[in-house]
């Protein structure tokens, strides 16, 4: 087990009614002035919006609003919000929405308070130092950015995805976490939503540092109470209980507590970020084709732990040949994603010819040469690996 | 699910040589001058305190010492704490040890800021509003005092053993985890430890809140992972790798992650703390005693999710009698105890004739009519649970 550091202090505040706080947590981590960011009308349409700012005017914080952010949020909404917060004073950030709006509310928050641009800190030429705090009403579980101190931002200008990855400052102070607000995504969302989760676990868990068994189990547990909340969930939409598993579910998956104490992977999220920045595909829908295309790889070139996830995850019986375990757990994850209607090729995310060169290229020079950590992998294996997703 | 809070905003800094950074943790969290509270004498032959003397004096920071707390710890050594405290303007606390060392460093932090006695607050009178700020060098894996807001302290005047629960004002600021410290324990400190970990895992296990998939198998994650750890170190004590994840694993368990969502038990903690009280028995040697006794009386009573416990935690097979699946899970319990060398009855504590009449009238003297949740338990309930203890 190596050495780590974990520490998560956002408030996580879970259950009914629960939007009704935002006003209460916001005065509590000290905001006086508001900027409210999300998506589209829907957190209109239900009345949410409405509720988060009856509940900011009861707390007696003014507020103003930025909406329209769009998946896999680009760079120009940023600059927009940074205008406006600074225009307005703005103390305090509050994202009601999905991983899209919160990562664009965290852009935001890093980017008021720093005098150059804040691509700077995606760029990864300056750390963040500070930024405004920063308040969550989640709608959408998936990305665990209503837990993390990460954020993924699209530059428009050469479609670069880029993911920023800092610790407690940008961690959200509070996460409002209601349910209720999840009964009606739709079953596409809520599947995509899964995956992305999923792949969060499985970043964490495929590893070459052994001697970590309690973050492996943690790993397996979570994974578990995923599939069976799912399972329900997609013939019973509107079932409370499986969706706050997966909404919780989503939540441990990156607290941290499934990565700590051993080297983590990521490879499968840096080749989906190229296909979502190239293509526009949900980012979870490009997990459910990038992950099994990556894990089968995976079954020819490191199958232990491709074969313990088998076994463990979905009861694949201890066979003489690991390779042959291996596969038929990734088979299980497959005919999983596609009992949740979810793509697990190109051609069935919609993309009949994708161009692996540009992806390869654009890959490494955001990313270097080397991608992953279970096994590195150079430009040809990850050829490889987009050409197993066909 | 229940709707719940979960907040830890406690820094774990986890790994090889940490407590070297003590002096850095403590100037981080605010501290100008500490009291550095420990137990015996062994972290003073071991070097330990002299290393944490050394961190603390490299980054400017005058401390005192308060030594001697003892297992189960009394108000006495608070009292003289909270004296020592205020003659000396401390504004940090260190807990150098184990769970005993730091619940007595909590109720020194309380009570140092507050005109009355410290006693009100285990006493229930008044919460605990301010505190000083609690760092911990944890050296003995077992309480998850590490990681709670929690303190356990007995009163010497009637041998009351109160077990306080705060939330974020008593979680210690940061917590050193250096494994390497546990390697020398003794296979009779660690087993306790053991005990005392899974414990407080299936305290929150056993529950009637339906729904809550997620947090059960987090909880059945580790203690797997638990119980894996334990058949290591009892054999190779000096295994680093056990050794890290049993301390994690200690964390991890009391955390908050394995009881959010749902109502808790803690009877068997409850029933134990007066058999320590009473008998001064260490209280993970107590509650391998006490909680296969209440597991035994809850497979006549409520055996459902102590057969779900015995199939996936033990891989007890399916049957369809849910009551000797759950007898077998609890003997599985009760033979890896064994197999660790604890006890699992009284007389195997050393108490041939316990005093059952006074051991259940100063339970319901310091915890009302009725003890736990899964199954509410009455006087004549408890007292067939400590018979099954004999």
């Amino acid at each position: 087990m190596n050495g780590f550091v974990f520490q998560s202090a956002t408030e996580f505040v879970f259950g009914r009614e629960t939007e009704g706080k935002t006003g209460e947590l916001t005065a509590k981590y000290g905001g006086n002035k508001a900027l409210i960011v999300y998506g589209k009308g829907h957190v209109i349409a239900s009345g949410l919006l409405a509720r988060v700012e009856k509940s900011l005017t009861g707390s007696g914080i003014p507020y103003i609003e930025l909406g329209g952010v769009e998946p896999n949020p680009t760079d120009h909404k940023v600059y927009e919000g940074i205008r406006l917060a600074r225009t307005h004073q703005i103390d305090f950030m509050i994202a009601v929405g999905g991983g899209s709006v919160i990562d664009t509310a965290k852009a935001i928050a890093a980017g008021v308070v720093y005098a150059g641009d804040f691509w700077d800190f995606y760029a990864g030429t300056i750390p963040v130092v500070e930024a405004l705090p920063v308040g969550v009403v989640l709608t959408i579980p998936a990305s665990g950015s209503e837990a993390s101190g990460n954020s993924v931002i699209t530059k428009s200008d050469g479609l670069h995805k880029i993911s920023l990855r800092t610790g407690e400052v940008l961690r959200p102070r509070f996460s409002i976490m209601n349910p209720e607000l999840t009964l009606s995504l739709s079953s596409w969302q809520t599947a995509c939503g899964i995956a992305d989760m999923m792949s969060h676990v499985m970043e964490r868990y495929f590893t070459n540092t052994l001697g970590v068994e309690i973050t492996d189990r943690l790993c397996e547990g979570v994974l578990k109470a995923i599939i069976d909340a799912a399972l329900v969930v997609i013939s019973d939409t509107g079932n409370y209980d499986a969706r706050a598993n997966l909404m919780w579910s989503g939540t441990v998956a990156h607290i941290g507590i499934c990565g700590v104490g051993r080297e983590e992977d990521w490879a499968s999220h840096f080749l989906e970020h190229e296909v979502s920045a190239v293509y526009n595909v949900t980012h979870g829908a490009g997990l459910a084709v990038i992950q099994p295309a990556w894990l089968t790889w995976m079954t020819v070139h490191q199958p232990e732990k491709v074969a313990q996830f088998a076994a463990r995850v979905w009861d694949v019986p201890e066979k003489r040949d690991h390779r042959l375990m291996a596969l038929e757990g990734v088979q299980c994850l497959k005919n999983f994603f596609k009992s949740i209607n979810l793509p697990t090729t190109f051609s069935e995310l919609g993309i009949d010819h994708p161009d692996i060169d540009l992806l390869v290229s654009k890959l490494h020079e955001d990313k270097g040469d080397l991608i992953g950590n279970y096994v590195k992998l150079d430009s040809r294996a990850v050829h490889e690996i987009f050409e197993l997703a066909k």
